[in-house]
């Protein structure tokens, strides 16, 4: 269902096996190996160890685990409170992204509205596809909002190239299709727009020139991998007419967790006039935190995914490591780019500023609950 | 001469061979390499490929260049003009760091006032190491005035860890001796206190992963290497203290080029009111330039020193290839921090704000030639 003719996605369920499958993202790009997910740990695990990555697909792949939890509990004791612990456990798997959370939750709602047995096990694949489905309709439509952005720099600038700057991957491998910062790449491309984008590599784990780079590439996309250091110095020399980035987690106040370093780029845009928007579907918007800086949850990981980086020598995959052997290293996989430092957000059902007035105008029928901490949504 | 029992120092010549030897600093933290430098074309080949790098060193090795272009032409024409040309294309070794034609244009001068021959060779010998020792002079000093700075906020939170994020390495690595930026580093570590210091890995030659660590671990300071996206992050949530990094070329009017990211730090560090503090000894100023973004040339290098990563695997050390093998990468080495993000600067002569003001009150003798643009001081 995706970019090219080799109809790649990154989740689905295999017919007529009904196992569910993902890209393996961190053999990518060089290798595109597919990894079985037959049950909650390794659904777990998946998330944990960046099998699957990105929000939206994190809140996906979630939803799917909570499909496995449900095959396995009403296929054995049909206990409620054992479908309830797995699926703690699952939304457990990583911190920040709030789509995780969202998604679990839906689905638990659910599946327990349903008579025990062969009918939650129905509505569980159910409402995972009906999940799956949405958030990919999202992205379309954020590809279509976003377009209108693109069109507008194209007009100022007649005959020249429209340069876009964007940070870690927010594409279809961190959605399902389309992606959230790179759908109006895609609908601007393929709308006839001549665009170029500088794709930020994203150290640690490099998903911007391992995955944002394949996924353009293929898609026919001109673009530029550059060093996370470098987009400061585009910006003050004209190189970058816009940003857009994705998130794993937006405040309704406006504040953005993204890939560590969004916040860097969201200060160089701001001290260069340029335009920082933040692509995402409606599952990422947080409604009960208001002060992304202090509440959001940052995680920290492995400092070896720091120290050693993997990349391709011949025909092998393999690791290098990079500081002196005792050299210690600190892993934060997120940062908090304050409202005031977003120009907009690129939404489903439209573009709006980064303020709660402006977000709830779009979003009216969202209750906010300021007492809430561990429920979204 | 350098930080522990083994006498390390970037350069060297060595007694009695004569010989310039060089750590080949592309090949640390894993392997202590020493290579020779016996020609100008090596000397110019040890610098554009960053065998040295740093602008003192790269001074300090220009000066060598001109130093054995003296030995040649005495031996051989005693021409006036081949030495001179010899000069110039060791000056566009690397454009950026000013150090380098200050230094070779201070090497001529000191060896055409001489009688040709023997006397010029003496001459060249004697200025280069005058040169080495008074870099090496100005560094310690720098670390004199920059421990005053480290001791103030020292003083402001008693019993606790005073933390400081640098860039790259502007250590003694980049000079001859103490380093620029880690020169207050090490005086505040051997006055007894206690410091801990983030170093950026400074994509894309991790000069900060792979020598800033490698030097600081070896001198007992407390480190911690972070990928260049993690230094925002850190100062908005109160866990860096002091700002300190190099720069390659300072207009006198302060606008400071330095490795490739530090203008983002430089934007972090403002946005959360941390101090942002420019080491520097004096032939690092520019006193022809008045607008760094515009005027100062910075160097773009080859894309594969982005694109693949070198490290140790097992007791090799090799490169692996990070993005798409058909992904462009751009290699901008260096940009521009304005001055009205910069703190103030760290000299041998003292601590200044940054403005041309303080700048000139710092060094009165200074002639500042606005109409130059290829001879420096």
């Amino acid at each position: 269902m995706q970019t090219d003719e080799r109809n790649l996605c990154p989740i689905w369920m295999d017919e007529p096996s009904k196992k569910i499958k993902v890209i393996d993202q961190r053999r990518l790009p060089h290798t595109v190996a597919v990894i079985d997910l037959d049950t909650v740990d390794d659904v777990i695990r998946a998330i944990a160890e960046m099998v699957v990555r990105g929000a939206p697909l994190i809140g996906i792949t979630g939803a799917w685990g909570v499909y496995l939890a449900t095959v396995r509990t009403q296929q054995e004791t049909c206990d409620d409170a054992a479908l309830t612990a797995e699926c703690r456990r699952n939304k457990a798997a990583r911190p920040t992204a709030v789509n995780l959370a969202w998604a679990v939750d839906r689905m638990l709602s659910a599946v327990i509205a349903r008579d025990r047995g062969a009918e939650r096990i129905r509505a569980a694949a159910g409402e995972a596809a009906a999940i799956t489905d949405a958030e990919a309709e999202c992205c379309r439509k954020i590809g279509e909002h976003g377009l209108t952005l693109i069109e507008r720099i194209a007009l100022k600038k007649p005959g020249r190239t429209v340069n876009i700057l964007t940070h870690c991957n927010a594409g279809w491998l961190a959605t399902i299709a389309h992606g959230t910062a790179t759908a109006p790449m895609y609908a601007a491309f393929d709308s006839g727009l001549d665009i170029h984008v500088w794709v930020d590599e994203t150290r640690p784990l490099n998903q911007g020139a391992r995955l944002t780079a394949w996924e353009l590439g293929r898609h026919g996309i001109r673009h530029t991998v550059i060093t996370d250091n470098a987009g400061g110095h585009l910006m003050q020399h004209g190189e970058v007419d816009l940003v857009i980035v994705g998130t794993d987690r937006t405040t309704h106040t406006g504040d953005v967790a993204n890939k560590i370093g969004t916040y860097l780029k969201a200060l160089a845009a701001r001290d260069n006039g340029i335009p920082f928007y933040v692509a995402l579907p409606s599952s990422t918007f947080d409604w009960t935190l208001t002060d992304g800086v202090r509440q959001i949850p940052i995680e920290t990981r492995n400092p070896d995914e720091i120290r050693y980086v993997q990349g391709r020598r011949g025909s092998e995959t393999l690791s290098v490591l990079v500081p002196p052997e005792d050299s210690p290293a600190g892993n934060y996989a997120f940062d908090v780019t304050p409202a005031r430092l977003v120009t907009g957000f690129i939404t489903e059902r439209g573009i709006c500023r980064a303020n709660e007035a402006d977000i709830r105008r779009l979003f009216p029928e969202k209750a906010v609950d300021r007492t809430a901490t561990d429920s979204h949504r």
